[in-house]
């Protein structure tokens, strides 16, 4: 058990990579909150039919970063705010991302989800679909019970765009004549949506003007573009035992990532024969992987995402920078930097 | 195309059943309502990601018999509500129920849907996960729009109490020791839920007190409970032709509805062995559906399905028979006699 939910533990020692980075710290800094959420998480996902605490309980052992929680506590306490209603809303977010990656799991057939099995390999799509579908209603809740129409009109939104950057992510899969800007609206979608919201709806529980929650929203849209941009980077390039992520699951699945279309502009005929044969029409054998590995380095495709990941960092600390100085708010720009030095 | 969205047409003719029942009045009465309603719907089901209307429009020709949306314009018009948010909530609600249709494509592999190949045949599992939470989302986004937190509360805990239901009755689909009270808590969910949602918000809309909203979401409950045993009654008795739905669907699936717990209770030692090879272990021959409709006929499991159906229609007419007299009101009960009816 290495989650964060894990009762008494230290809110952040539990993550897979300990080193004293900037989201561990922010965990440190925000601890009782962070406690606080994980106990609301827990009581929320409860039901009498068992199969739901079931699956709530094997994500919860699968732990995860708990990081768009942390950008909402974070938020809301940058803005001073000193109440509980955070403390339910990064239930709610992390509700709303747990549901996500349910319906993930049966979308992408991806055996490892968080370095453990994914929970629809272990209770099937149908326990994935629908449970998912609960945290969604659970989430939802939540925000009622919150009673901001603001809130719900925010994350809502999210909702909607995470299943329109998905559904687009379904339909250019399989197609390399996807652009960057294309690319960008999928990621938008199914990653920056929840990061943005999850920042301004700190701001809107502390009362402050659209102004300061823009800014929020900014930041954490940006952010969440850099963590997609070197996810995928990472997806080419991680140690699998140290991320817990199976390398090269974007490149079986065929999905369109910024480091294929980065190899593909830069490719000659021959590599782009390979790209077509192995992302359009799925057609791989088992050494194509080591071979996408060496046209992603030839063509400097990894340091490319990275630098693109690098631009999206600098525009989510200019966000954060018109907001007033403060330690958390450095901390916030750190994790912006740490987004993108993870991959090293 | 013979569904209600068919703009211009007369919103009562195109169901698949035409002749003169309670339903088809109602949505006669309630016609401008309905065609308003068809437009929000179709409207709001707009995205730039092309799939979504696409697989959308699938929905929109299979038709369907907008029962939900009618339940809610019907109880707010019978609270004499004369404003424009009762369409919109109309609207959502159906959208709550199509996604949960396109949920149910994929867990239930079903290969007919209102008579058309369903979504997931024609799309694929990942657009109908997708789709239908793009739906809920956008359901929830009308909600908020709406603004009332009593209608937002309502829909939610019955979004929640849908998926525990669905949740429920994958845990008990091949358990033949699931007992009545068990099976009844599987419908409540997955059908009596939205029903008495769906007719609870047309009394908030209208803004009556928590005794009439209680006596509308009564009557839509036990009207739920009642076509969802007819249902069932009519899986092992329809014609296929005529209702648009495969006999023996819920056999295939293992699934334990009424009909079956009712045989399997009456049934003789090779009777329960039947049943439990063809259900619990899933094992089925070419002539075990006719195996099963004979056990069932003996048994007159079909009679007691449509008895205990009969029980919950008296329930709903009871519950609105606490409302003032009208001419809406005298529909709605019929309309409670015609879910029973129509299995003849």
């Amino acid at each position: 058990m290495d989650g964060l939910l894990t009762s008494g533990q230290d809110a952040g020692t539990a993550r897979t990579r300990p080193e004293e980075d900037a989201l561990h710290r922010l965990a440190v800094v925000l601890q009782d909150d962070l406690t606080e959420t994980n106990r609301t998480i827990l009581a929320r996902m409860a039901s009498d039919v068992e199969l739901i605490p079931q699956l709530a309980a094997h994500l919860i052992a699968a732990g995860g970063k708990r990081l768009r929680p942390l950008l909402t506590l974070a938020a809301a306490r940058l803005c001073g705010y000193r109440g509980e209603r955070h403390i339910h809303l990064a239930a709610c977010v992390e509700f709303i991302h747990t549901a996500t990656l349910l319906h993930d799991d049966v979308v992408d057939e991806s055996g490892l989800r968080r370095g453990l099995a994914s929970a629809n390999a272990v209770f099937g799509n149908k326990a994935s679909v629908l449970v998912g579908d609960f945290l969604f209603a659970r989430a939802f809740e939540l925000m009622v019970e919150d009673g901001s129409l603001d809130v719900l009109r925010i994350l809502c939104n999210a909702s909607a765009t995470i299943a329109e950057g998905e559904v687009l992510q379904l339909t250019t899969q399989n197609d390399l004549s996807t652009d960057i800007p294309r690319y960008f609206k999928v990621i938008e979608g199914k990653t920056a949506a929840l990061f943005a919201a999850a920042c301004e709806v700190g701001g809107v529980v502390a009362d402050r003007d659209s102004a300061v929650c823009g800014a929020l929203a900014g930041y954490g849209a940006a952010l969440g573009m850099a963590f997609q941009l070197v996810d995928d980077a990472l997806d080419y390039a991680a140690d699998q035992n140290e991320l817990g992520k199976t390398v090269g699951d974007d490149f079986r699945e065929g999905k369109l990532t910024y480091p294929v279309l980065v190899a593909y502009a830069a490719g000659d005929g021959p590599e782009r024969a390979f790209w077509r044969r192995t992302i359009e029409d799925g057609e791989q054998t088992e050494t194509d992987l080591a071979t996408a590995l060496d046209l992603i380095r030839r063509h400097d495709a990894i340091g490319q995402t990275i630098r693109e990941a690098d631009a999206f960092a600098r525009k989510a600390k200019d966000a954060l920078a018109t907001l007033p100085d403060d330690p958390l708010r450095a901390l916030m720009m750190e994790a912006a930097d740490y987004a993108v030095s993870r991959h090293r």
